[in-house]
Formats: C-alpha cells, sequence, structure tokens
C-alpha cells in the first residue's frame, strides 16, 4: 500500500526551483571538502517523529490522524502498514540510515514473549524492506520510559523485576541489531534518576546502572555483535534529575565504571540546553574525551524548560556546531562522521503536509537548508566560516 | 457506594498525635485573629487533581487505577461514581468548597446537545450532594484546551466555529454556576497564545479575547448570575507564550478592554515561578490593583521549567505569601484561596499593618505563622517540619 | 585633539569590498520599502557604551585604558575631550542621533550645585558640536543607580531627601534636553523595585513612582518642552524584581495611574530575554498597546541570567524582530518609526579597535548586517521574509 | 585597636533569650549525635565577606564604609588593622576556622616582589593571631581573576607570562599555607572558561589546566606540605562558561587527568543552583565519587541568573543537605563547611544509614534538625524562624 503516490521522489532542483518537493541546497552528488553531500551527512530518519507520532501534549490528546493508522485489522496490520509508510517516505527522501524504539515498531502484546514474536515478525519486515531499499539501520534502542512498570528507572529501580525486563528488553534489542545490521545501540535513561533524593541512594543506583551496562556489553560480545553503545544525554524531564545529565556527567560516570571505552555519546541539541550548554559545547565536550558519537540535530526554545524537538532555524547556532565538526581530529578510532555514522533526525524535513499552512521557503530558509548541509562536514575542515550560497 | 469507610472523618488531635489521619494543627473551632481557622482558610478541594488524574506524564502512560473507575458500566455510571467518591472525600477532610472542569464530571459525549444532557444529568447529582453535606461550588470552569479544535486557542483561535464553540461550552458553564450557587468562575487560557509569532497577530488575537469575556459577562448578566470572574495566570505551557503571562500582563489587558471591573486573578505558585516571579510577588501585585481573587496554593521545582503542582513545602516561602495575604485590605469583594488539592479562602484576613521594618515577632506575624502552617496541612500530613512559635 | 585620523569615514563599498572599515550593506542613499536606509533606520551612539566603558565586571577590574584618559588634567577637562572623542566617532560612522546619561558627560563635582555647573558646560560643548555636524540628540537620561544614595531606589526609596535629589536630577536632565532639543527623555529604573517583599509595601511605592513622573510631566510642561517620556524596562540586576519587569507590566503601570498618554516604551533585546520573553514578543506588546517608543538592538546570551549587551548576530532573531516592525500600525499618534525617532545603539560597530581579535566579516556577517537593516523598517511593509543577499 | 568593644563575645542562651548578640540554638559544648556541635561543625569566617567586602555592585559605587579602612596611613597599615579586625570578630563569634585570598591581606604593590614582602609581613602577623586565638587556618587561595591580566584565564589563558604569573601566585600560597599551617588549598577557576568557542580549544586549555595543577601537587610535594586540594566549582559568571561547571565536570577533569587521587571539590550552594542542580545533588554527586572537600554553606535567588551569596534560610533545602552529610561515610580525608561568612567544617557528620523510606522523624533526624539550626545562626541572628522539635 503507498501512501505518497503523488509526491516523486525529491530531486536536487538548485536554488531557483519553485517546486515545494525539491531541495534546494542539499545535492547528494555535490563534493564538498573531497566529499560527496551524500557522504558527508548521513541522514536517519526517525521512526517515532515520522511515523508514529500523533501532536498529543501533556494538555491535550491527539491532533493528528496518520492514513496508516485509519484502516482497521489487527495491531500487527497497523505495524506492517507503518513499515511500508515509513520506507516510502525514506525512499523519497534519499535518506540512507533510520532508528526506532522497539515499541515503535511492534505491539507490546500481553506479554514478554508475545512481544518477542510480534518483534521478530516486524524485524522480517523491516529486513526485507532494507534490502530492497539499500537504507540501513544506524541505531535502535528499547524503549523503556513509557510503560508504568519503569516508572521509578530501569536499572536505577528500586524493584529487582524491573531491572530484568529491562535487561530482557536489551537482550532482544542487540539481538535484533545484529540481524538488521545496526551500526550503534542506544541508551536513553529518561526514567534514570530521581524526583527526590530523600528517597534515593545515588552511589547505589549509580552502581547497578553500571552492572546493567556491563551486562549488556557481555552480552553483546556473547552473541558476538558489539555495536558502538551510545548514552543519549538528557538533563530532565520526565525526571527531575537523569543521571546522563549531560556530556561531562556521562563521561565522569563512564570513567569511573571503566565503561569509556565500549560507549560514546548521542548529544541532541535541545537536551544540551536544557542542561544550561549550547549544543556546540556538549559537541566540544565530547571530542575532547575521544566520545562523540552521534547527534540529533534539532531545536528547542530558550525560554521554554521543556523538551520541544523543533527543526533547526538558528542559522547562526548551526555554522557554529559546524564549526566545531569541521575540528572533530578524534584521535581514538578515528571515526570520521561518514564510519561512526551520525544521525540527523529529520522530522518530514521536505514532504509537504497537508496539516498546517507551510510558510513557503523564503530566501532565509534556503540559506538555512545550505548552512545545515555544512553542519557535519567531516574531519581535516580548515576554513572558519564557509557559507555557500 | 463508598469507598473510604475504614477511614474516620480527620480530626484535629494536636501536635502529640500518632495518627497518620489527623490534623495537628489545623483546628476548625479554633480562633485566630478573630475569626475561627474554617472562617479563615476556606479550603476547597479540586475535583480533577483529587478524583480523575491517573498518573500520566508525556513520556508514560497512566500509573494509577483509581476504585472508582474499575467498576465498568457507561461512562455516566462511572462519573456518577466520580460524584460520590469525591464529596465521601471532601466531607472526611472537613472541606466547604470544591471546583471542576466540566469535562471533569461529565462525559463529553459524541455532540455539543449530548455533553449538555450530561452535564444536567451530573450536576443534579452535585446539587443534591451539596444540599446533603453543605459543602459548596467555590468555581467551576470550561475546559477548552484538552480537545483538538481547541490546539491553536479558543477566542484566540483563527477558525470562527472553535469560538463559537467555547463561547457554548462557557454559555453552559455559567448556567450550571447559576444552578450550583457557584461564587466565581474561572478562565485559564491555556491555548490563548501563540507558538510562534510569525504567524500570529497578537493586538488581533487579544481584540477577539477581549469581545469573548464581554460576551461571557453580558450572558451572565442576562441570567442574573455574575460570579466574581477569575482569569487564571499562566505564562507558558502548553503554548509557547500564554497571554495570561502574570499578573500584570493580565491587568494590562483587562485595564485595556474595561474588563477589570468584572475580572480578579487566580493566582497559583507553580505558574508564578515559571513566569519568573515568586508567589509572593504576584499576590502583591494583584493586591495592588485590588484584583485578589482567589489563590492556588501548590509549590513548583525552580529547577525545572514545567508545572510539577506539588503540595507547598517551602516553610518561609508560605511565610512570605502569608505575611502579604495579612496586609490585605480588600475593598469590594471577598477573595478566596483554593489550595492546590483545594481553595484556602482567607477573606479579610487579617488587619492590614502600617509598614514598618519588622525584627521580632509581633503578636500579629506569631498568628500568622499558625495561620500559615494550615497551608501545610490536609489529611494525612505527617509532615515532620513543624514550625511552632 | 583627534583620535582617529588614521581611519578615513565608513563609507558603503558593496559587498565585495576587503576594506575592515567599509559598510557591505548598510547604503545610506540606497532606497528600501519607499526610503532611503539613512531614514529607516535612525542609527543613534551610545556616548557610556561608547566612551566611557572601561571593561570592568563584577569579579575584575578595568581592563581598558582609553586614549582620551590617559592625558591627565582634570575631570573637566578629561569631559571635553571624551566629547570631541565621541563626535569625531559619530561623524566617522555617519550616525544622525546620539543618547547619554548625566554623569556620562560631566564629573559630578562635591555638590549637586557644582554638577549642575559642569553639565552647563560640558552641554554647551554638546550643543556646538551638534551644531557642527548636524547630529541631534535622541534622547538623555539621569543615572540614578550608580550613586550609593540610590541603593533603595529613587522615587522608590525610603527616604524622601533621596526622592527629592533624583527629582533634581531629572529637572536639570529636561531642562538640558530642552537646551540640546531631545526628542525623547528616558527613564531606567534599575534601582526602582525590591530586594525582599519582607521590607516593601508595593503599592505605596508605585503610588510613589507614579508621583514622580506625573511630577516630570508637569515640569516639563511649564518649561515647554514635553519630549516622549521612554521607559526603558528591564526586570532585575541590580535589584531582584525591578517595577519596569516587562513591556506588560510598565503599561499596566502606565494605565493604572493615567500615565500611558505620556510615555512610551524602550525595549532592549537582552532585557526582554532576562524577562523570559524574546524581543520580538516585546515589540509586539507595546505596538498592540500604541507605546512602541524605542530600540535598543542588541543581544544577550539565553543560557546566562546578566546583561551582557552584546551585538546582534542571531539573524533569524533579527528577521523576525523585523518582521514585527514592518507590521507597525500604530492608532494612537501614527507615529512611525521616523517621527518617535528610534534608537539602535550601535557599540562601535564599525571601527576596528586594536583590542580584540576581530574575526574577518565573513559571508554569515555581511547577511547578518543586510538583515539588520530590514530590522526597523516603517509602516507598510507588506512582504514578509524579505533578505536581500 | 579593637573595633567591638561594646559586644561581649556571643554566647549560646538558649532559644528564650531577648539578647540579639547571643546564640539561640548553637550551644558549642552541647552533643550531638556522639559530638559537641563545635566538634561538628567546623565555622571558618571568610576574610573577604567579613572585612573588605564594600557593598559594590556592578550598577553602582561602594555603600559600606568599615571602620578599618578609614583611618589613613599606608596600605600596610590598612591591612594590619584589618587582620586585628578580622580575628576580634572571629574570637568574639567563637569561630575556629578562617580563610583567605591573597589580594585580601595584602596589597599587590607595583610587582610580584612586592606582593611577596608584603604577604610575608602580614602572614607574620596572621601566624601571631593565630598563636594568640588558636584560630586555624583552614585554607587560603590566590585571586587569579580581579587583575585584568586573568581576563582571558590563568592556566587557559592564551599567554604564556599569565601561565607564569599563576604559578607564582600558587607557589606562594603554598608556602603560605605551610607557614599557617593550612589545611586545604583551594582553586577558584573564574577565568578558566571560555567566552565563545569560535576561539577556544577546550581540549588544549584543559591540557594546560591539567599541567598547571600537576605543577602545583609538584611543589607541595617539594616542600613537604601537601594540604586537600580543593577544586570550588561554579559554572558561569564572570565567564560564559567555566570549566569547573558542577561535581561531574569537575570528576570528568580529574579522571581524564589522573588528578583525582590530589582533589576534592568545595561546594557552594549559590554555585549550584547557577549550575541548574540543588545544592544536596551536587553533596550528594561529590560524596558518590568519594570527593566532597568543603562546603560554602550560603543561598541564592533561584530567579536571578547570578550569584548573590545570601545567608541561608530555606529550612528545607538545609534540611535536605543536612540529610545527604548524615550520610558522609569519608574515607580519606575530612570535609569542612564554611558558612557565607564563615564555612561550617562537618567533619563526619554522622553515621552513615541504610536506604530506608523515613516519614516519622527519627532521633538521628531530630538531632539533625538541631545541627541544621546552626547553619541559620551568626552573631545578632534574630531569625524569626526557628524550628524546634
Amino acid at each position: 500500500m503507498a501512501y505518497f503516490n503523488d509526491i516523486a521522489p525529491i530531486k536536487y532542483e538548485g536554488t531557483k526551483t519553485k517546486n515545494m518537493f525539491a531541495f534546494r541546497h542539499y545535492n547528494p552528488e555535490e563534493v564538498v571538502a573531497g566529499k560527496t553531500m551524500e557522504e558527508q551527512l548521513h541522514f536517519a530518519l526517525a521512526f517515532w517523529h515520522t511515523i508514529t507520532m500523533d501532536g498529543a501534549d501533556p494538555f491535550g490528546s491527539a491532533t493528528m490522524e496518520r492514513p496508516w493508522d485509519l484502516e482497521g485489522g489487527s495491531e500487527l496490520d497497523r505495524a506492517h502498514r507503518r513499515v511500508d509508510a515509513f520506507f516510502e517516505i525514506a525512499e523519497k527522501l534519499g535518506v540512507k540510515y533510520y532508528c526506532f524504539h522497539d515499541i515503535d515498531i511492534a505491539p507490546t502484546g500481553n506479554s514478554l514473549k508475545e512481544f518477542y514474536a510480534n518483534l521478530d515478525e516486524i524485524t522480517d519486515h523491516l529486513l526485507e524492506k532494507q534490502k530492497e531499499t539499500g537504507i540501513k539501520l544506524l541505531w535502535n534502542t528499547a524503549n523503556m520510559f513509557s510503560n508504568p512498570r519503569y516508572m521509578n528507572g530501569v536499572s536505577t529501580s528500586n524493584r529487582a523485576e524491573v531491572f530484568a525486563y529491562g535487561a530482557a528488553q536489551v537482550k532482544k534489542g542487540l539481538e535484533l541489531s545484529k540481524k538488521l545490521g545496526g551500526e550503534n545501540y542506544v541508551f536513553w535513561g529518561g526514567r534514570e534518576g530521581y524526583e527526590s533524593l530523600l528517597n534515593t541512594d545515588m552511589g547505589l543506583e549509580m552502581d547497578h546502572m553500571a552492572k546493567f551496562f556491563h551486562l549488556a556489553i557481555d552480552y553483546a560480545k556473547s552473541i558476538n555483535h558489539l555495536p558502538i553503545f551510545l548514552i543519549e544525554l538528557k538533563p530532565k524531564e520526565p525526571m527531575t534529575h537523569q543521571y546522563d545529565f549531560d556530556a561531562a556527567t556521562a563521561l565522569a560516570f563512564l570513567q569511573k565504571y571503566d565503561l569509556d571505552k565500549y560507549f560514546k555519546l548521542n548529544i541532541e541539541t535541545n537536551h544540551a540546553w536544557l542542561a544550561g550548554h549550547t549544543f556546540e559545547h556538549e559537541l566540544n565536550t565530547a571530542r575532547t574525551f575521544g566520545a562523540l558519537g552521534s547527534i540529533d540535530a534539532n531545536q528547542g526554545n530558550y525560554l521554554l524548560g521543556w523538551d520541544t524537538d523543533e527543526f533547526p532555524t538558528l542559522v547562526i547556532d548551526i555554522t557554529l556546531q559546524g564549526w566545531i565538526l569541521m575540528h572533530v581530529r578524534l584521535k581514538v578510532q578515528q571515526p570520521s562522521l561518514k564510519t561512526n555514522s551520525c544521525l540527523i533526525s529529520l522530522k518530514n524535513v521536505i514532504v509537504h503536509t497537508r496539516r498546517q499552512k507551510l510558510v513557503n521557503l523564503s530566501k532565509m530558509e534556503q540559506q538555512l537548508l545550505k548552512v545545515l548541509l555544512l553542519m557535519l562536514l567531516s574531519m581535516g575542515m580548515t576554513s572558519n566560516l564557509i557559507l555557500t550560497t
């Protein structure tokens, strides 16, 4: 079943085009700093922002009805339609990578066993699509924050069976990563933190979190599939304080528990802002410790204290961030941006949707997209602020 | 159907009691500054925080299963059970007031007509309970923020039919206020604001909001029931900017559109903090303009940028707030105060004292501290932070 | 005495120029939206940021030695040298307006009388320079925050003699405004606010502040020189809370005390950010109430809680701000940006100074300057995001 | 010369006293949790907050004239008078420790040599006073932030001679620490950070900072005096970002450069708040990494983004902080606390308790509350917020 028949694949048509469904700046074949833009910018599409998001917020129910959710049948039927719609968008966008949480792709069912079976069925479909399109899995992760069982944490929970359930989800996640050829595996500790220190032994909980990660490393080794483990940093929300507060906090933890050899950091702009840092600061800190793994390039609102995941429009911020990345002289693995893979989570960047009154891409937005491309140019770049319009 | 048979009505048992279900300081009959504590502190219980709240947050589904929601039957059956449970709690607490949003008490059904009918049926039940218990309606309000229709505002929406639908909800709300003897009627403009100024004409939207309020005033006059109209202030969340940002902003709006004679302000601690003010500042501003209407006495977390609605535990904050209220010399109407799950209504709290540099605790301030303890107490409060003078 | 002999007047040389001392975008004669850039953008130079600033901060002493301060002689000699240096810079920049605090231009001496005499002498020199260069006084103001006497406010001080001393400074300021043909007169209430509400009667202090302003209006009328009175908004710093917190707060105050006919608002970006608003929000609020007076176009740092007064580099912010201004349809006085004068405080914008390592103006900064020009286009502009590069 | 003849030494007089110059709760001889209050709370007095502070702020000049500064003579004469006044206050308060920056106690003169000579003369006087009163040096430090030479950092400066000058100040500081028997030596990197990443190589600067610290360790060993090295954390102000942002950031740095064996952390409440943490969080983080060194127990204002160094009055915060400290099981060295005008040194405060959900106040917590009152008391404290259990 196709959902976007009326939209042709998005091509580069240069800055003069009036076609809303065209790249004005991103030209996959154009060589920038010795590599094509496609080699420089490994865009990856986020399954959840693209397909499952319904527009609800803490004060209101869903505001979006997605076509693939309106055709009845079982939850598994819907899951299959979602995979088709996702790869249709990815292909039309020309994106080469994607990422997902386990519960994004498959219904959780009524037991872990049922959830495992649903995951097996849907990942078969994903594998088929990967082969068909050439699109690769950048990373997968376990959603260990939406189910009420994780209310007080996963590895830092005060209940052993919750620690175990989380470990089971990660175990399955690593197996699926191997099955789908995932290059990284992400841990986002949205519930690993505290609401109040009055009922929290931070040292004990950190010991447990380290134990959880070491178990994951051991299991990955045991199945001969050790992807780069990425910690996604976020200081707060939903918890009052989250143990992966910022780059330095995660690095202090990783060093203390001899985990730094296996883990790098996944840095998101809006999360950096919530921790009181600029995005370029967090990139710089990770780079300084040789721990820059992946980037969720979005934007928040400095005046709001919660995560808004907006499309990046602050030209100077992006340029600064690009500037940092251009000086990426990573000592350890010499991972250029290409090999260690980086994720730009592009939320419906190009596809025009009926829902909102899209202001025509003006001159400013054209320059923005151009600058956005510069953001992730690889190692060895020398010139300082390069802005080609 | 009773839900709390095993809990006796909560009585005052003094500071030495070990009974978790007893007041240590709140003694309804004790006279403080010329009135009993009950007369001084008009606690009101919030229907939604007490009965419908299920513990969900933006990153996770519900974590609470309330007994009155687990007995099947129709939505109206559940609504009736909720009314019974609510009044059972209120009576056991000895609370004399309550407040609700329309969708808290009755199912919205599939049409405005059906919603009106459900509201009529449930408010009959509420009226019966009010007569049975003597508990009075402090205020009611229309929830004009959860339904997707209100995604871009109510009176400031860019769609006329949304303006009309909101007006219909307020019209019904005023009729129910008359039916139930409501003393105030609240407007919380959670969606009256903007996400971006790029698609917003703030002046036009304010004109519409003023028109909406004038319509409400005219209708209230037409049915001979003009309660005190209260604007609940909040600077943001869910919108990027909300037009009732803080006390001064609402006062500038009310004065500009000749609404200040009909409106007072409902001030909540956590909302004041999100606007970059202390609670006592907002109380002071409202008092200075003769517009102090009602208080939602809760607490947030200064380090978090979203609304957490916590029980007030910061003794010095509460004392400061009380100190401000002691200076409340209200001319026109009697303000009332609602603690976060109940509103404290402080009518003519204490006499205005001259402006002097207070060092030693005067007799007046000792009584203030007594009154202020109340703001910390509710059922089962075992606060270990007891402040005795 | 000349200080910048080696720097020729700054001319527009187009975007290709390599001359650091040239405008690449600001072409005074170029017509934009029906007026020349010069008519559209009434740049004014701030005496204090340009001449007296010495680079000290709360943790360290001065880091700049200005040539005009190093030639000995009396304080008055230095004051005269400063006037010469200032007009030399202003002329070379092609700026047509300037503004000052009283203590910027003349030594305060040992008594009010001596201060008055010094002001008379120096303003003779200023008048001579104004006639010589055609540069006009946009606004002057009294510095009523640096002297320890103003520690607890001016009109809101708890000492009558401080209220009087402040009034004397404003009286003299209005006379100088008349002498120099000032178009506006500014009030910045840096000390009008409180550290703690425990020793503050906000209502009483606001009454006194209103009285102070009415006295100023009466005096201005009595000497037949009633410039536009501007309130410069700032929420905090140095005080914990300042009574001109943001546009809405000032408007609520002005309306309450019937001052809105005489006062408009002077809005600074960094101060808006400190109040939890965007600059464009404050411009929009002022415009909506017909109270947009003047603009201090700078930038702060969203992650810092104090005033940093940085040069505006956030292209999208400036564009948004320009967008707001282009829709200035002021009802009351129909003051377009031209008549009611606007101040862009340009701090050493162009003149290259030895002190800092100036990064070459890249393509990005060229676009910035172009966009900065758009920021203040006057009424009637229709196109949305106009960015000409 | 005595300055406080009319004030008798401050004694414990119990809660009923009306004497403004008496302790109501702090009874040095009273045993709490197995030790006297004096042994539990090693108050230390800060030379600069107590003697040299003059009340200036970024917008206004000094507002205080201290008697010891008004008696003329040379700068060295004034320095000697300051030492006498300081020890007079410390003795009357019964404080047993003190701390200072080098430039607090001695004039810097016109050369490093002259500064060294002045330091030698004044520290002879300090040593004499230490012997006379029994008051000991908790820590000393070098002020490497006020002089313009440190504008761009000390060890992270872009000028080698500034690195060297700073090292010379620390060398002298370690010698004075030995001479005066200092137990700790503090490094506050107020200028070690950046204003913009555009002209900053964070990795290189951190390498230099680590080198600087290793040089200090080597020198301390060479003179047989290796006090506990303390890093005072602060996230910003004066710099945009400071490299000792918070506990985790400092720990990541110390671990990366093998410095964690020699350094512990000095944690100040207001600085923790500026980093977006609670004070108890930072104490907990330091304790978890075995790096809790010393505490500056003051308070800021959550709504202000700069350091206000206020006396701690938030009872619940202090109790939380105390609760954390009760769990302080320090292996290596003893931490000490300095209240804002004096540091509270809490050595092995109380016994570690297992992790349980505490509701009723145990015996231990009642004693905690007793100890925590001390943090509110100093001479003349007339706190109307007295918490008696």
